[in-house]
């Protein structure tokens, strides 16, 4: 067999790979949407019911902010993205939600203090001391004003984005966490991941504001990459102000599926710089180690929690399997494929996606289950509760969509059989 | 064979089954004592070490306040009602861990506020809005005052007890949680039992102080047994404050274990009262049916949390296998038995503290085991963490040791055959 026709063999059998792939989460998306809006519109008083069982029922009907939030930016990214899903049903119970964010989110108003849930008719029930609630609050304002074009959405995204920066860089103390002598000043991974990617969300084509903020990203970006520690041997959820490893657990602390998540944040600032180099490091230390060090040698699947010395977590989930770690996963390895070519990556997202579709689906009800045991059983039939709503599966399989779609528009593209081969990429099943 | 030989033989079956079982209790209690003796102290700065990992070494050397209250007020139980305990290095550790508590639990002196975890030096690291730190420094400050017969270690308890009284019955603001609109005015059983634990604490032979609280016992009675609902057929853990189901999630929240603990604070409250009607009530509602409930058919061992209507609990740990909610068990069903004769809870007994001593022991390094998977696995190796110290195994071993001993005097003292039958007895292997 010539050289040139192997090379068209091997594009070929990659295209359809990656088309079934496309198609495979593309229904999938389908079916997740739809299991929302079937089961979690509350249409007497706006916002989304969250707390679904396997089949949808409302099994609580408390109102967490950060769902009401992610849902109602979910719907209005899938209304502007994705032309099968701009019908009217998405973009008004986006507004329906974000109405209800403006009239009952904020605690104290004018305070911007957001609390983490809310009764179903918006009186609040508790408030966390960190910064989260108005990070997804800003998050569903500014989708919100893209979509509607209403400049009282983005009025709002922007002056709560002042807060939050505030908050973070200037003074905390409105956050209401005492400081105490014996708690090191410390940062968690999360809010600089978090800060960093509502910047790529109030500067997407915003030259004004990207401008505004570019120097946050820059400070997000370089607090996040402090997170490796070790000499590169890992990342650490928790460091002190300066960049050096914590002692005890709270320092040890590891969050495999956290690290693949800021992993893609940073693909993301990369790609913005321009930066190669950053991108290289990112897929080493974002992507590599956290998969390497974090996948279940037995029984496959994602720890949740881990020690860096080895030893054993204080948390009773940490060997648990998360929906979302996996759903970033996914993500991360595909975007990272897709920025740097690295067949290896392709391999790792056919092998998290098989886990994943595999372990996470309900093909009888629909949406993922989101808790399985160490061995991969599941461990709790809920398909929204206090912490999943409608975010990771739906960003996840739309992201994956969408870059595939490139892939294959690049493949199409690509130079016909012998002409210089392209990166060479091993076939679905030998990813397993 | 004659009935009087049959009674006799029934009889010396159940003596020889309780003698071993004290035996086996026994000697488990000394070699938990030799784990926390071994690894636990803090030479240099007083109190203990809880951070232990399964073979003793210190994986980190934060120290919770509860922890530290436990074990000061195990050491000095032990040393006052076990003659073999009764040696100066527990009493030296026991007083070292209570300086150190009167030095630095309290945040801001003389407030009495107490942290929830302090640094290894003392210094305060997270404050917890609730009265638990508070309730076991009281313990721990009255049994170092019966040990040593210190006045100031007394007029701390007393102080703190009236500190508490205060919070929970008058004015809990001092606690610093926000009233917030949306929030259900609710009570969680762990605060009246938490206080009727202290109210038994601090009125043992002390008729002064018995007499000052025997109101405030029954308030704490009154309201456990708030949380029997449903027509007397589930144990809620939360309630509203005048005794009604709370909607949600929270309202039909379980926790078999709390309720089994909650149900020896009753019978010996029940005891002290002399109400036979109540300790009646007591085991079939808080002895009989969590175990019922609570019990996996399939893997057995008590789940850690329920739904009350049998839907799946949001808590990711909700099926794991604790090693406290069985210790709280072996004591309720042995103290049900002590009290009542009634030979379905020897059973019970039997058939839990097998469970427990096969799944939980740890016969390589001692101490037992915390956490288990829902099928018996060890999902955590440690020994002790934020939540487990020296505290309910060595408590459990220590009640079940002495309530065996008094049902062996109780048996040699029984008539001699041919005289009116004692309850029947089932033998060990019949409670498998």
């Amino acid at each position: 067999m010539s050289g040139g026709l192997r090379m068209w063999q091997d594009m070929e059998k990659e295209r359809e790979t990656l088309q079934a792939w496309k198609e495979r989460v593309g229904q999938e998306l389908d079916q997740v949407v739809a299991f929302w809006m079937e089961h979690s519109h509350d249409q007497e008083h706006g916002g989304f019911f969250t707390c679904l069982g396997r089949d949808g029922q409302v099994y609580d009907d408390l109102k967490y902010v950060w769902l009401q939030a992610r849902q109602v930016w979910m719907y209005c990214r899938l209304y502007r993205k994705l032309e099968r899903f701009r019908h009217p049903e998405l973009l008004d119970s986006a507004k329906a939600g974000g109405e209800f964010l403006l009239r009952y989110a904020r605690v104290a108003p004018p305070g911007k203090k957001c609390a983490f849930v809310l009764t179903r008719d918006g009186r609040p029930v508790k408030v966390q001391r960190t910064i989260f609630s108005e990070c997804f609050y800003t998050m569903a304002m500014n989708e919100l004003w893209r979509v509607t074009g209403e400049v009282r959405y983005q009025s709002e995204a922007v002056e709560m984005m002042d807060q939050i920066v505030h908050w973070v860089r200037e003074d905390p103390s409105g956050l209401g966490r005492p400081q105490l002598p014996g708690a090191p000043a410390s940062e968690s991974m999360a809010v600089p991941m978090m800060l960093l990617s509502l910047v790529e969300q109030l500067g997407e084509a915003d030259e004004e504001l990207a401008g505004n903020y570019a120097e946050l990203g820059d400070w997000c970006a370089q607090r996040v990459l402090q997170h490796v520690q070790r000499d590169g041997r890992a990342v650490l959820e928790n460091v002190s102000e300066d960049g050096k490893e914590l002692s005890g657990c709270l320092g040890r602390h590891q969050n495999p599926g956290h690290a693949l998540e800021a992993g893609w944040f940073l693909l993301r600032h990369a790609t913005r710089k321009g930066d190669p180099e950053l991108r290289a490091h990112v897929i080493d230390k974002f992507l590599l180690l956290p998969f390497h060090s974090g996948w279940d040698p037995d029984h496959g699947g994602l720890f949740y929690f881990q020690d860096a010395d080895g030893l054993c977590p204080t948390q009773l989930e940490w060997a648990m399997k998360l929906w979302w770690p996996h759903s970033e996963a996914m993500i991360a390895f595909l975007m990272g494929y897709s920025d740097s070519g690295d067949p290896a990556l392709l391999h790792l997202f056919y092998l998290v996606a098989e886990y994943t579709f595999r372990q996470f689906r309900d093909p009888e009800f629909g949406e993922w289950f989101g808790y399985l045991s160490r061995e991969g059983k599941v461990a709790l039939t809920i398909k929204g509760g206090p912490f999943k709503g409608c975010f990771h599966v739906p960003r996840c399989l739309a992201m994956c969509e969408e870059m595939l779609g490139a892939l294959l528009s690049r493949l199409a593209s690509a130079p016909a059989p012998g002409a210089p081969s392209p990166p060479a990429v091993p076939d679905r099943k030998g990813a397993e």
